[in-house]
């Protein structure tokens, strides 16, 4: 694992906590972007060399629908970046860690991305992510 | 905020998921450090310029004991790095945040610490810290 890309925050308001995290902060979100596939609108902040991805619901059937239903809001997942995703992927496989996707799927901000069951990482979603080349 | 200083995990055995998560980075944590005061060892691992720290309770009365008794396993904290503890907690203050410390406190790996409420910080909770200059 290079580096911690992101760390993912559900938020049920976006615009309320685009407000709140920018004045935690002190600085404006860079950029916003929806997610069809996933079902979510992203915004995101630079802090140092990592990224605070805010996550929040475009409809009831997307995973952070799902988590803000079971959970409060709060911190969702962290996102590291890896070299090569499939190489990852079978690394972490045969050490025996449980995947959600076995196939990178597209996600935000022009990734290919793979996440980790939460029971076989000590309750933490853990997401891998490779950029993908232009 | 300069950067994110590190990642907080709250598990609860701590040998059990050192080896867990340096099966997961493919790394091994660099050191161990108890902090009395807060009731818990902590372990580190660096990815990047970040920390992952591990926390595992010393004894009930601990938040970490509190936090797990609540919660399952998962994600306890993020910490920033500032450069001006005093100046940041005043700033944030004034900003309406709300704070569990006004006194920084020491924390683990030389850092002064100070927390805010995740009541006022969408559920997630923050940690701000500043080296302490030797």
């Amino acid at each position: 694992m290079k580096k911690i890309e992101h760390i993912g925050i559900a938020v049920k308001n976006l615009e309320q906590s685009e407000l709140l995290f920018s004045r935690l902060f002190n600085i404006l979100p860079y950029k916003k972007e929806k997610v069809e596939s996933e079902g979510v609108i992203t915004s995101f902040f630079e802090i140092g060399e990592n990224k605070i991805e805010l996550l929040s619901a475009t409809d009831e059937n997307s995973p952070i629908a799902k988590f803000l239903s079971k959970n409060k809001e709060g911190i969702h997942h962290i996102a590291f970046e890896v070299k090569d995703i499939h190489k990852e992927i079978e690394r972490l496989k045969s050490e025996g860690f449980e995947l959600i996707n076995e196939i990178p799927k597209k996600g935000a901000d022009n990734k290919l991305v793979c996440f980790l069951h939460p029971r076989s990482t000590n309750g933490v979603l853990v997401e891998i992510c490779q950029e993908i080349s232009k």
